[in-house]
């Protein structure tokens, strides 16, 4: 399935902390940036999400602010 | 101003599209990945963006989903 | 690709309104439910939306609320 | 009331999970089709959140994705 | 009907710009302070909404960042 | 850094609640409103938000909904 939403970044997922509810979840890119992910617990247990996992940081260009320096 | 949003991901602007009320800015990294945003105009406006200019994607952990590939 | 957003509702594209910068698409249900996105208008390009299309209407579950009569 | 969000599916809440700040919320609508919500604990007990309610999931349209298959 | 968004402002609507999929909606707080709302066009026009009606600003949880001068 | 989101509110953080992976921010406007905002507990831990500090609570306009009485 092809998704609309634009902005997908591939890398690794190098950490997953559960909470009860939700769960955060780290991807570093291979230039070493991280993306933080923040999903329902359910959702990382049922992608079962594993440390060293290949995977895709999607976020919708709604949600992407822009800052810039004076 | 430093603010809780985690994912901030440096680039330059290289491409503005004005719309009436909204406004979609490209951010070009500097592994040449884009990362879109769709802001409103008057954003767009008041931070005065500009193609070439250093700018910042930034995102609240909440809106990034994953993907994986089974 | 699988993706942790856990709201995925199956149905037919029904209306797209494309404005300069975003885009609106009415996804109906098979139970006669449309649901309504907004999206860039370059994305409903590059995924090529047509009337009668199948489509999936996908929704992070931090971005649904609850109502409640009392 | 009336909101602006243009996506109100009624359903009956059929699963509740607390955790110490976020819950998540599942609301079964008429079709089978169920609907997560992640909102806050605080929200989940100010509503006074029960299985088995009516509830409404309440969705702004900027937050609906559109995924097809190729 | 009670929603489960935490945050609801209210003034009064003191500029609306229209555009052909998205609308701007200013709501002016009795303290003046100004909160800006991006929603579909089709949303303000089912709402009718005009300057100088008494609105809501609604906001989840979810969405709000915390910024900190250091 | 200046950022395109357009709804910045000051006020002081009166209340934080820790969970596992998420916290929850209350800032208190000085017109005495609440907005309540959650974000990872990470971020709440970088930022070193503590009872009583002067905050701003940050909202994207895309994020804001409108709700008027009919």
């Amino acid at each position: 399935m092809q998704i609309s939403a634009r902005n997908q970044l591939k890398g690794k997922i190098t950490s997953i902390t559960l909470g009860s509810v939700m769960a955060e979840v780290v991807v570093t890119l291979p230039d070493g940036q991280e993306i933080v992910s923040a999903i329902t617990r359910h959702s990382a247990e049922s992608l079962n999400l594993k440390n060293g996992d290949e995977a895709v940081a999607i976020i919708k260009s709604t949600e992407v602010m822009i800052g810039k320096n004076p």
